[in-house]
């Protein structure tokens, strides 16, 4: 009896082609689609016919949502993480989710081997590579596509003399979509020189077709985690599709990123990330009114490393438990509420609230003294410069001298 | 013959009352204003005339602004520095040049003393008396608005009953004007939970005043400094200055910073900044084209502790200077031409180019894989993982044991 | 009825001279002695002794050995926390538990007021004075020998005309002994370039008392805490004893720091710490063994900035809980056994063991190359190398230009 | 006519193999062997008789020590740059020097390939790759050491049929010397639980036949690099040279490290660096006397990053030509004199004094009181813990609630 091989599969032309092409080398192919929010029904259906054209032995849908907010989204939002300061992780996360379904998949069903469609180019190939030994190290890990270098043309050819037909792309983009937002690359995109066209973007409202009103959302977040929407309850996943949708009316979401691979090349991809952006700047802001100095500064550097570590496939690297282990301890007081404005293609915070903001004790204590007198600021402001006073002044001499 | 005080002197109600009340303490008042952008030629007839009715022996105006771009605001570019996320630092950077042309002044004069009219509650304080204690320890520190903790009531009836006549404000906001930004201060500006009013905005136009075409302009940077405008060559002030006017017509550049204070409390201020966040976006997006990995990640880092470090009072901190150091070799790259578009309170990138851009290369090389073979990707994804592989082995291991 | 102030107390001259200054100012005194591990019987006894003498209404010991070892050294342990690389925070791990104590104390007697003796120059006036704020800010803080800046001729007479007489200091230096090692400080030990003499030290052997031969110890740890010695199991505080003891006798753990106080200026001590030098450098070793690449570089950065906060009176910031989670977080697998050796005043460690040690699995899988080939590891040095022979090759192609 | 290929010859088994290999293929060898420390008269004179004996085209030896010390040593004192707070990065700074010239001789000759002995399981090869892919991409990179994976037997016969003998080592350690220290790995070193045989070390002083007197030492630094030792100037390859001699008769400088490859693995060598950690120890203790508190923590985050960007091959990353503009501004006033001794395998500062001294300053105003009172102190403690106050009564005030 030939082997089995559990193919991570999306029902594009790279899965197709794998699907076909592990079948003609002997393997028993079972096919699962990891739903990482990027599917709806429709899709999913269409999904499977083409595993069913494709000759897979079995074919599964599994949902991978909870567990991408749990295991990493809730941590993102606790680091504000932004590559570059705009640019969400909207891919980087669903790798680990759907490597780590993909392996549980192959060892609850006895596979030999696991399969993924990643190319020789970019990201993703290390990112699935590197789940997957981490979490299977027995499982062998096949890459036609990477291994086989071949163009779209001739996969699509191979694909049709076996009667598997897959129409061209009507768009020049290869877009990746999920529930932390949509991803767009190819064509012209990869040039800086050159702006995004209106037909790229495929989640957000065009500026012709925004309301004319803003709509306004209140968020709010406990232990730093989002936790309702306009008063109502709302599990994580939920609640940032409701996020995306909405926001995504107002054309809020848009941006570009430009990055550096593992692999030591740079990227351009355009993005949209409604839901993803809106949290993540009512977060900050919710921030700023708890966190300490200290907090504010070395979250920043280790919520920037976070991001780091699950862009450049080092999930499974301890460090990155460690990391979470500080995120999360600094969200105890990031408790209450963010009111957001949406409004032709722009998001405001329009009001913060929280019952541990040290802003009103702040301000009450500042403008009123009532917690230290001019003498006392006079006699820190000395003693805060003694150090740089010191050194300047042996400077100084040294100088004369 | 009396001592000779160099009062920094703004015109406003806080150093009135300094100049008077140092007169009456029998000091000669030498009064320093420093222009670091806020002030127009009327406002700078204002304040000498203010200073002359408050009886000083000398009234001089000192153009820092070359020297607050030379000193910092260069290094704030190269930092890309933006405290929370947000706001770019546009008070602090002024103190210290402030502060040095003050005892510069006093050096030159032979005072005694130096006088700043800040109170007992806010960063101000300790930024002009660390910077003059660094710069001129020899000199005493005259600061009564901090010593005496008068009302703004007792001040203006301290100066009516000599004859000086100072209108109430005609804003509940406090403003401080410079080439960097503008801030504003006070009023329910402190409150995070209410929005601010459109009244309090001084610089950038309204929603309804706002041209309805975009408008574009592009930046060339060298050096990561930028140095000229629409082809146009101009120096760092004119440039700055001259995108302020462009960027604020089309109401681009309002904020809102939540922050720590150096002494430990909680402040919020609105600011508009419309050249300082045009040119930091632009310069950031540059950079992307042209920097390493390592080098973006550690110039964020150290970024932020560069601001960190001017807006803490500790530009004399030797490790101010390291800082720039690093800085500004990151920069040696960071050339070529970013265009971007104002339009209804918005400011987008619309290209950017460079000769140094590793974007170019990168995408041709990625593609056409003329770099690498898929085996070798392979191989590299392999590796890359063998230290997360073997712990999490080792890991496994010992939990089954 | 007079108001209640819990003293700090050590029995020493500053804080005798507090006592009875705080009586004569009509205050009740309850003195409260803290051990932490710096007095045997016979000083805890003549503590007591001068407390009667100087006229305290009570006077009680509190051990806070377990709450230091659990509330810090614990942590400094995994953080492997050593200052300018040689000093193991002896002193002010101390002052957050003498200062949690007090506070707690004065809570428990209703007293109104908490004094201790520290003066205007050093780094414990901050430490006691942030700790009491933090932990009771209803309390008034006490602090006459900084207020007064006395001499300790001045305290001593002022003592002697009361009765309570203190013989003068048989030794220049002032000493300061607790759990985690002692330090010496006055005299030339402030001078950088003289030696310390044999007779300062106070704990460690002298060359000429030191055993001729060697003795080693095994040190267990589990989840980075040490467990047990020479397989006797141990709690933390008796294992720190009994190191601190048999090392002493080897003359080892002798040390010179010099640092940045609080305050701005730098200070030099001797130190003697055998207990927590020897388990650091075990600990650090065994660390070798398990963690990641990643780890070890930020457990680096963060264990620093972690002993800077407890140096730095900064143990109430939120932030240094935050980073005792990080550092707690990375100990999972620090379990195995250290074996040391103390010799003529030094320590080696002489082997490391551990069940998740990385290097035996390393050094199969290396020579023998088992988990990758020539091919794949040339695969791996090209792609690694491709963004820095991108950047160098354009950089070189512009400066042809 | 053949092509060439520049050889990089050390004379041992694995390059003599390469250089026959390599003209058996076809090219024409020209060997080069760099001299970086390691190799004396004699050892120079038989890797050339080697060389002849192998058949290469040409052989050249080709000094590195003066570029080794400039363009890194330099730097890596100025970092204090010790792996795991011990290991002073004896091998990894050689490589990028030898690779450099390695690849300039190539360019010279006309070269179509460079060649290297590495084996494919360490550090080295990828050290190699990636500096002469950066230097000279055009070139070939030929390593049949780690294409074929030979045994050392297999090598060993291949040369003998040609005539080539090269006896069996004598020793089952393999050795690497350079100016920056020499490392001894193989055999039972590369385990944890054993201890280095006295046998092994092949530079540093056994226990017996170390002088019974110590020996003491002057070096002085000016702008953080060593510009004397014992008042007669020196060029920095000297001086190394001089302590390392020196050190060494005392049996100082051993150690054992256990760190990370590149390649994801652990290993564990012995080492004996006695003049670099004599160097470092010195230059770390004469920086406390001049550094400010800030300096201090960042040079040792951004020294320790520098290390790893040496040790990990990212040397032509340009984020280390930054690190290394930040070093070198830290040790503007690093200048002064360090007496150190040597006895008895052990290494002592005696004294430190610098012009640049903030302690004698420090020392007098903190005993002194002179700058500041008691009152300032009692406000600067009052102020410097607002922050931690306020945040810390908050959260009382809501666990109350």
């Amino acid at each position: 009896m030939p082997d089995r091989v559990t193919l991570a599969f999306s029902g594009g032309l790279d899965t197709t082609y794998c699907a076909v092409w592990l079948r003609e080398q002997g393997w028993l192919v079972d096919a699962l689609t990891v739903q990482t929010g990027g599917f709806d029904a429709d899709e999913l259906a269409l999904i499977e016919r083409r595993a069913r054209e494709a000759g897979v032995a079995t074919f599964q849908v599994v949902d991978g949502r909870q567990r991408l907010y749990d295991d990493i989204l809730r941590t993102l939002i606790a680091a504000n993480a932004l590559r570059g300061g705009v640019y969400p992780l909207c891919v980087s996360a669903e790798r680990v989710v759907q490597a780590a379904l993909v392996a549980a998949h192959a060892q609850q069903t006895g596979a030999a081997a696991v399969c993924h469609g990643s190319t020789g180019a970019g990201n993703d190939q290390i990112r699935f590579d590197v789940a997957l030994r981490a979490l299977a190290p027995q499982l062998r890990i096949l890459t036609p596509i990477r291994e086989l270098a071949l163009s779209r043309e001739a996969e699509t050819a191979y694909l049709a003399e076996r009667g598997v037909h897959i129409a061209p792309r009507t768009t020049r983009y290869s877009v990746n979509r999920g529930l932390w937002g949509v991803t767009i690359g190819g064509g012209e995109i990869h040039r800086s020189d050159v702006e995004i066209p209106e037909s790229a973007w495929c989640l957000t409202a065009s500026p012709d077709a925004r309301p004319a009103q803003p709509e306004e959302c209140t968020i709010a977040f406990d232990g730093g985690a989002p936790v309702s929407l306009d008063g109502r309850s709302a599990d994580g996943v939920a609640l940032i599709e409701e996020l995306n949708e909405r926001a995504a009316r107002h054309g809020f979401g848009r941006g570009v990123h430009v990055g550096d691979t593992i692999i030591g090349i740079k990227g351009r991809i355009a993005f949209e990330a409604p839901g993803p952006l809106t949290l993540i700047t009512a977060h900050r802001e919710l921030e700023k009114l708890v966190l300490s100095r200290g907090q504010s500064f070395w979250k920043g550097v280790l919520g920037e490393l976070y991001a780091a570590q699950v862009h450049e496939a080092r999930f499974f690297d301890p460090l990155t438990r460690d990391l979470a282990a500080f995120l999360h301890s600094t969200q105890q007081r990031v408790c209450g509420e963010v009111r957001v404005r949406w409004h032709q293609g722009t998001m405001q915070v329009a009001s913060v609230q929280s019952p541990y903001s040290a802003l009103g004790a702040s301000s009450t204590y500042g403008e009123a003294s009532q917690l230290w007198s001019g003498e006392e600021a006079a006699g820190f402001a000395k003693i805060y410069g003694v150090g740089d006073q010191l050194l300047t002044a042996i400077a100084r001499r040294q100088q004369v001298q």
